[in-house]
């Protein structure tokens, strides 16, 4: 059982399902337990860290993945896409910025250039820089996402806008029923974070992955003082999904000020154990009502072609 | 062609679309337009004005249709309710706030009971409250929605939290690969605001109708200035998605500065031609991007099924 469209096609994969390269959750041992099951996984380089880059390229052994960049941050250190190129990347994906600076690079690598946008005015910007396959990702995403533009009317808008360039959707997708509206809303597969991040093999703690379990997409929110106190530099318009907790509670609407005592509330944050939620970030998008276990990534893989079968019937193309 | 799902059999109605309330834009002349096509028009009663509510379903005529309200006005004005019995709608529609001291009143009128819900909280609300239809709107809706949840992890939510009560998905709905999403992630059918705002028979002039042919949805944005200047009470955590304008940049952001004048902005606002768009709001959600024409709401309807069938494939039950 799978479904055959022009992702799969591209990226000569079983499943047009995409592991979303996550700093601290996908390595790459869940980006190559991601490509086994039939889909496909990027790891995430962090911010453009050639060391990152390095040990989960090699982490995933023989396996065909790609890797994804933060555009703002590869452009301070442009080094680390020569560090991901070296390991001839299926796809890179770049997201969070112009991608036109480093497109040819990735092209004339031989690797499949994957552009994750928020805006249809940005899928212009990377249909322009060559993209082979754009991401459409709504603020309903766990992580960093844009803000203007939800999930369900981003999709349409950008497979409407760069015809025939194939599109995946991004943002809330956690399971089959998210699978299949992607597809009939015109995109060609999903890009999952949240849904990998709670998995096996997901560089997640035990602790942020029990939290996503029990967590309600009701209690996430768009903020940006995980950012402010953790000194990463993320534009103000693409801020952070989290779920809200008494630090986030704290310090909405006095993002200032948190600035402003940033070196004493940063070394306070950073005594807290990894284990305290009540401070620390657990990213979550709002698909996390639908994450209420702890599978290997094989599982989410196959349980969510099932469950698309299963929402679009069994006359679906493919 | 056709879609038979639990919302068009407790209806009794052909397809499974249905219009929102709007004030300003949901008249009689366009509720039944929807219902005559073949879906379910709902007139808006604007701040629950009897008036209005009388006007409204009179020019309706013999066609079958429902009204809905905003449930914190009609808390003060609940004499617009029993305007509304009077006329025996075949549903009543109740959203923004909680429906429990309404929701007896309609039930025992004989009316069907919907209520519009904006995070999986008041789903679950609205379900105590005896509701026979839930409708999840995603802040991707134009006009008022809740901030917290968007269309596309709201939808699958809720249906998971009030099964069996059919769930009907709102919020970027503009074209039937919307439909066609709603259905595959579990909802019973949709309900479309901005499409139908801008169709031959909504109450909206033409320049807010032409307005919306060139609107972009990026340009959208949930802002509470037009409430604010126009002494509409809604609360904080229901702002309205509207086209960015020359009026809003002013005053996003100095919300508190606007209040403080609002006599004198009021006076000025007022005074600005209803079709000056710099200044008067267009209220627009993110599906605007698909709406690229003024058809008749009939043309809507059936456009939308046949693009929903068309995404779907032919083996969709119904």
């Amino acid at each position: 059982m799978t479904f055959t469209t022009r992702l799969t096609e591209l990226l000569g994969i079983e499943h047009p399902i995409l592991l979303a390269p996550m700093g601290s959750a996908s390595g790459g041992a869940l980006a190559a337990a991601v490509t086994s099951a039939g889909g496909f996984g990027f790891v995430g380089s962090g911010y453009a860290s050639s060391e990152t880059v390095h040990r989960e390229m090699l982490a995933a052994g023989n396996v065909r993945i790609g890797v994804g960049f933060i555009n703002w941050a590869l452009q301070d250190r442009p080094e680390a896409l020569d560090a991901a190129l070296e390991h001839d990347p299926a796809a890179v994906m770049l997201s969070f910025g112009d991608p036109t600076p480093f497109a040819s690079r990735v092209k004339q690598a031989g690797s499949l250039l994957f552009c994750q946008v928020q805006t249809l005015d940005m899928a212009k910007q990377a249909a322009d820089a060559g993209a082979d396959v754009i991401i459409a990702q709504g603020r309903d995403a766990g992580g960093h996402s844009g803000h203007v533009r939800g999930t369900f009317g981003l999709v349409p808008s950008v497979v409407d806008a760069v015809a025939p360039i194939p599109v995946v959707a991004a943002g809330a997708v956690a399971d089959g029923r998210g699978l299949a509206a992607a597809l009939v809303l015109g995109a060609e597969g999903v890009l999952m974070g949240t849904r990998f991040a709670a998995s096996k093999e997901s560089q997640w703690s035990e602790v942020l992955k029990q939290g996503a379990v029990a967590a309600a997409s009701d209690d996430t929110e768009q903020t940006r003082v995980f950012d402010i106190v953790r000194g990463a530099a993320w534009p103000t318009h693409f801020p952070g999904r989290a779920v809200r907790n008494a630090f986030s509670a704290r310090w909405n609407g006095r993002e200032e000020d948190l600035a402003n005592q940033r070196d004493a509330e940063n070394a306070r944050y950073d005594a807290t154990e990894a284990g305290d939620l009540s401070t620390g970030v657990l990213w979550a998008g709002e698909g996390v009502d639908l994450v209420k276990d702890i599978p290997s990534a094989r599982d989410i893989v196959l349980r969510t072609v099932a469950e698309a079968r299963k929402a679009l019937g069994a006359s679906w193309p493919g």
